[in-house]
Formats: structure tokens, sequence, C-alpha cells
């Protein structure tokens, strides 16, 4: 349990934090009804996409910057992160989300407010078809951010942050019109809390993207680019207690492929 | 034939499959006709380029991330890709466009799916003028990808997937109005096969990406930037028998110039 | 002060005062209010934006770039430039923001200058609404300019121009329907000057971004990221004395995190 | 004059003429005036750009991808490149604006073609502002190419294509509501020789851009970045036989700044 008593590890937490709480403040910031001119689904597309794109530079190289319970979820499954880290950093996204809509709500005039961007059914989606949707536009976002971030990759990955959001805004395009488009539990989470109106599918919200982001981990960590690592490894990574030789003791948290490069 | 035979080869044809699945998802269901809000051209073009940015970012690395078999055919032709890669590689792709747009048929409502946003000649184009245009556009994006992924530059080129992805866009702001732009034969033929509406101007589809990849082809890999190699060496690319000498034997597949740089 | 006398320090002041002008002409000129078609708020958003993308390119070398009073008093507050170089610079922005905008009025058609896209409470947002705005909206941009710029990352930061433009790009997405969006007090101030309107409201577009990269720079470095420096150190760079031992000596302006790597 | 004797001479120049003939054709494509869906004038900006993204990611490493007479004029100023290379780009550039308006003619149906999107003085614009928006877009472009390209710069430059390409969209954010936006003598001058439409002011779409990139070349090649050169060498340079003593002899054109690094 020596990973959590680092200050690195107080300072991931925060970090997780403070980034959803700006993500869910823009992203929802960019949908609001404002009755003077309605955002188009591009801008709010491009806006939930580059608030990701901005945080992951950001805060990429302190904690990962997952800003997304689901992709830390995959993390952990995909044997890359340790399971306290796992507990922490989705409390903090979702504790961030929901900081970040109280704030937005309080900010906003009151005639604007609407329901705060929550994610619900559009445009006749069943609940079936939107897990379905939810499932795959949170598979090819989760892995862009394995490939992007993995550090055996030695070459020419071009912008991660800016790969990983796009990825996002991507996934806006299509996922609006079903669902509003979630890929992350917390930012439905969020608004959701604040406006208190949870609507009947909300754990496709959950659920999708959850299912979408562990489904990539399986592939990606596990078979088409798998470690070769022994089980007490293993272990020790998901316990916090792995220590790869090359780095200083007890100071680098666990996260084989999501650091950036040093 | 050896090839042919790796673990490296199968995940390879996979990654084909699943890539092009989910840009003939991400595509198609962005240009749907959803009567709450027409998608316009730039959102359209934009999801087809930013769905190409993400899978090249993702998958680059496994496959190549051709996802286009004019793009395959061209590194064929290239003298870059065995003969078999090039044959596997086509019908994954072809057989990931049919599961992605059959995909998207389920999960649309009905009344949204029109026509699942096929190609067809639009406002008075003749199949002459569109195979021009296809041409010319394959061909920007096909030396975009040659350009992007030579190996034999080992200095600045930024980030591949992005303008990849922004090549494939650029191509749609101009395409769509003449034929809702293809560029991209597995694109075309997938959601053709599921409404099961294959109009007379379809073979355009073919015949304008592949010829356009393949003259870029000609261009780049013979003329502007030409190898020098025996024609042994040439034979055994196009048999899959290749072994460039610093790469460990019989795993790596033979991928001169599009693998990332490692 | 041997700082200020050196012939790069002029270099740089000049260099923060023409990529002001041309950030402030680009930036309100892409949002006048033309007769035959009104911009929409996602092209004024990428306006402002890309236009920090290609300054911070073509000028990031040579001063930094901040082309933002807010972010020049952060790098001071982050103990990262001299007092007299955030003086400079801050004054060489205001100017070229009050020359840009100078020209843009004398280049505009007389109906269409309107009061030259100058910053206000829009749609009922209270000071204290549009203060909590500037603060996030400013705060999450420093951090990206922060991160990207950080030399003690020898890692792959894609490209920080981008990065940073799309930060100011994203904000304008949220910002613009509160306040026109400010970010910076130069972009404020220029054109109240030029069309002598200053709105009561007008401190908030100073103290808004001001304390939001402040409390980004605090985070940042003294928290997040933080410099083991000894005190005589931080006074030095503080006067601008301070001369890092692998630099040629006098040449080489005292920037530790903002210069890009060479 | 050995320079020209190449073949590495005659692939650049080919290389301008097939970029620029793209270029016009994407550019003027996209602003092609469909009854169907008029184009907005984000998405214009954003073809032109993307389009140069594109290209100077495809053909930077050949010729330097200039596809602007106006560039490469400017590189001549700034002591970058031989009389005999500016001269027979700028007419390949030419020639390449004329047949790609004049493919784009020959493709589009009649009633759309319109005036091909030609430069022109819009919304009451006068010359001399026209003149003055003009300089400055090519202004900000011009400096972006050359810190995009300065391989004096020897860290992160993040991807100069993009860079490169965004620069030219932010300038058309601004500069279609005045004049179209040209930034490009042959991008004004092919599709007025296609639909034989000089205007009054077609003087100004080439001395503007030509002034503008000219400038700041002065600026940036010999005083903001100044190359310390023997006058003997910097008549070499414009004579073509200018040979850097670490380049094969013979074979590589004298690009100081522009090849992408090797």
């Amino acid at each position: 349990m020596r990973e959590i008593l680092t200050l690195a590890f107080a300072r991931s937490v925060f970090v997780e934090f403070i980034s959803t709480l700006i993500f869910v403040f823009i992203g929802l910031g960019s949908a609001l009804k404002w009755p003077s001119a309605l955002p188009s689904i591009l801008q709010i597309s491009l806006a939930f996409g580059l608030a990701i794109g901005t945080l992951v530079q950001a805060f990429g190289h302190i904690s990962g910057a997952h800003i997304n319970p689901a992709v830390t979820i995959a993390f952990f499954v995909g044997n890359q992160i340790s399971f306290l880290r796992t507990f922490f950093y989705v409390i903090a996204q979702l504790a961030g989300a929901i900081a970040g809509a109280g704030i937005l709500y309080g900010v906003t005039p009151a005639n604007t407010r609407g329901n705060l961007a929550i994610n619900s059914l559009n445009n006749n989606t069943t609940p079936g078809q939107a897990l379905v949707v939810e499932i795959i536009l949170t598979f090819q976002l989760a892995v862009c951010i394995f490939a992007s971030t993995d550090n055996r990759r030695n070459g020419n990955v071009g912008s991660p942050a800016l790969s990983i959001g796009l990825s996002v805004a991507v996934g806006h395009l299509v996922g609006i019109y079903f669902t509003g488009c979630s890929m992350n539990p917390a930012r439905s989470f969020g608004p959701a809390v604040i406006v208190r109106r949870f609507s009947s599918a909300h754990w496709v919200f959950w659920v999708g993207p959850i299912l979408g982001a562990c489904l990539a981990a399986l592939l990606y960590f596990y078979i088409l680019v798998p470690y070769c690592m022994n089980m007490s490894d293993r272990v020790a990574i998901i316990k916090g207690t792995y220590d790869p030789g090359q780095d200083p003791k007890g100071e680098s948290p666990v996260q084989p492929t999501w650091t950036p490069r040093h």
C-alpha cells in the first residue's frame, strides 16, 4: 500500500478532480441553450473534444489525465494501474464532475440552465441502441488513448493530447444525436446530481462507456500488443507495489503505459 | 508464404476489419438525416476525417491502419506490401464496412436510416466528372499517407494520424457536393450492401479511388522518392518473404514505409 | 539589470508587440458584424484560437509568444521571468492590442465596425458570474501553456502551439456567450481604447484573466511540479540576472520553462 | 548554374506544379455556390487551410511545398533559395493554378461554376483597405512558415504542416469578408485566367501577398533570427551554387531553412 502514501499520488488524485471539474464545466457550458444563439452540434462536439485535448496536454504528465471513470477502470482491467489508484481516481472524477456542473449552474442565468445538458435518449433511440452506440464510441476513444500513451512505442505518435481530444470530438458528432453522447460516466453523473434528474436510462451512461473501454483494454493489452509479465508483477501492479527497475524507488507511481514519455 | 502464418499478420487483418467497421459506423452515422437537426457538410467532413485520424493513431502501429482498399492496393502497387497482405486486408476492409453499416442500420431509428448515406452522383454531376473528382481527392490522400509514413524521413513529420485524417476531411469538403465523397471503395460498398442499392455509377467509387491512389503510388515510390532495391528483393516483398536485415527474423511483417517509426 | 540590455531582449519585446497586434487584428476581425454573413460562434472561437496557435508557432522561440498580459504576469508569479521582462512585455502587449484594433478600425467599412467586438456582459450575466467564468477559462489556458512549454518534460508534448491555440478556442466556445470571452486583458483593452467605450464591467477582463492565470501558476510551479531552487537563484530570476550554467553567458534571456526545447 | 541540372530540381518544380494544382482545385472547389447548400465561411477557410496542411505534409520534404509565389519570392528575399529556383517555382505555381482552376471548371456543372471563386473587393472594401488586410494576413502566414521550417531550431516545433495549414485557415476567417482572401497570387491568378475576368483590383492580390511575405522575410531572416554568413556564401545561394559542407556534393538543393529536418 506504499503507493498511495506518496505526494505524487495525492497530486494525481487532485489533478483528476480539477481536470474533470474543468472538463464538465466547459463541455456542459458549451451546450447550454442560450436564447441568443443555440450552439450547433459541431460546436458542442469540438468543445468537449478540445477540452479533453487541452486537459490531457496540461495534466497528462502528472496524473495521466484520465478525466473519465471508464478510462480509469479500463486501465485497471488492462493491468496498468493499482486498485487503490483506480478507486481514488473514480471518486475524484465523480466529485469533480459534480463540482463542475454545480459551478456552471451557479454562473449561468436561470433562463438558460435548462437541464444542464444531461444525457438522455434522443430521437426515439431505445436503451439497447444507445448502449451499442456508447460501447462503440467509447471503444474507439479508449484504444486511441492506449495507443497514444503506450510507452513501448518509441516512434512518432504525433500529438497524444490532440488525438485523444479529437477522438472525443468525433464520438460526439455521432453520439449527440442518439444520447447527447456520454462516453464518460462522470460527465453524465455530474449534471444529473445537480439538476436531480436521473432518467430511467441513466444506467446506459455507466454500462456503455465502461463496457466499451474495458473491451478495448482486453483487446489492446492482452491480444493486440500484450505485455510479457509474470504473475507476481501483475499482482504487484494491482496492489500498487510494483517497482519498475529503472525508476527512482518509491517515487514514481505505477503507470507503465500512460505517463508521457520522459 | 511465411508472413501470413505469423500472429502479427492475423492481428493486422483483424485490426483492418475492426477499424473499417468503426470508420464506416462513425462516418455514415454522422451523415444520417436526423429530423431534429440535419448535419452540415463541415460536420460530416470532420466526422469522416477525425474518425480516420483517431483510428490511424490507435491502430497504425499494428496493421498500418489502411482502412481503405484503395490505399492497400496502392501500397501493393508501390511495392511496399505482399500480395497476400493486400488480398486479406481488402477482404477484411470490405467485411468491416458491411458490418459497420449493418450495426448502424440496427441502432438507428427507422425514420432516420434513409439510404445510410450511400454514395451517388449529386447535383447533376456526370460519371466522368465524378471520376475525375474521386481521382484527384484520393490522390492527395494517398500521397499524404505515403509521405507521413515514409520511414526514410528521419525528421519532423508532425502528427501522421492527424495529417492523414485532415486529408480525408478536406477531400469531403469538396467531394460531398459531387458524389457524397467516397475516396474509399469500402465506405461505398458497405452501406450499398446493407440497403441493397447499387446505383449505376457505383463503379465510380471503385475505379476513381483505386486509380487515384495507384497514380500517387507510381509517382511517389518510383519517381519522386524512389527506392533503390534489386529485383529479387522486390519480388520477395510481393511474395511476403522479404526480410529486412535489422528486424528480428520472421516476426516483423514487411511494411518498409508504413510502420510507425520505432 | 543586464538582461534588458541584450539584443535578444529588445527582439522579444518587439515580438510581443507585433504578435499581439496581429492577434487582436485577426480575432476582432473575425467577429465583425458583416451584413452579408454574421460569423458563427464556432468561427470566431477558431479564429481567436488558431491566431494564437499560429503566432506561438511563429514567435514562440523568440519571445515565448505570451501575447497576453495575464500569461506574462503569471510567469512572473511562477518565478519564471524577471520583473523588467514582465513590465516591458505587458506594455508591448497593450500597445500592440491598441495598434491592432486601430488598424482594423481603419480598414473596416464604417457600417461594419460596430463596437469592434469589445468584451461586455452578455445575456444577463452578472459581473460575479463573468468573473468566475473568466477565471476558470484562463486557468485552463495557463496550465496548458505551462505544461506545453515546461522544458523539464523531455518526452512527447505533441504540438505546443496547436495545443495552446485550441485551448484559447475552447475557452471562447463557452466564454463568448457570457462575456464575448476575454481570457486576455490586452484583447479587451485594445478595442475599448479605439472605440472609447469602457463598460462598467471592464475590470472583470483584467481581474478575471490575471487571477485565473496566477492561480494556475501557483498550482503548477509550486505544488504540482515544483522547482527545487534556492532563494538567491529565485531572486536572480526576478532581477533578470539569473544565469543558467549551460547557456552561453549573457546571451540567453532567463526563461526556464517557456523557451521551446533547443 | 549546377543546381537546376539535378534530378532533385526537376522533381521540385514538378511538385510545385502538382501541389498548386491540387490546392487550387480543392480551395476553389470548396467555395463553389452549389444551389443545394451554400458553403459557410468556416467551411471554405478550413478547406483552403487543410489543403495546404495536407500538401505540405505530402510534398514538404521534396520541394519545400511553397505552393505560393509570395512565399517563394520571400524565401528568395530572405536569401534561402536561388534565383533560378525562385523563377521556376513561380512559373510552375502559376501553371498549376491555371490547370487546377481549369480542371475544376471542367468537372463542375455549368450552373454552379459562377465566377470560380475569384478574388475581388467585397462589402465596400477599398483597394487600400484590401491591400493592408492582404499584407497582414500573408505576413503571419510567412512568419509561421519560416519558423516552422527553420532547421536551426532543433527542438519541438510540433507539426509544421498543420501549423502552416491552420495559419492559412485563420487568414481566410478574416480575409474572406474583405477580398475573398488571396494570400497567394497563384490562387487569384488561376481562376481569373480560366473565367477571363481580371478585376481592376487584381493587382492587390499580387502586391499585398508578396509585400507581406517579403516584409516577414526581412524581419525574420535579417533581424529576429539572422544568419551569420559571409557575402560570397550569400551570393552562392542566389546563384544556386552554394554547397553546405555536410551534404553529399551536388545532390542536395540549397534550401538551408525549408527542407524538413532529416
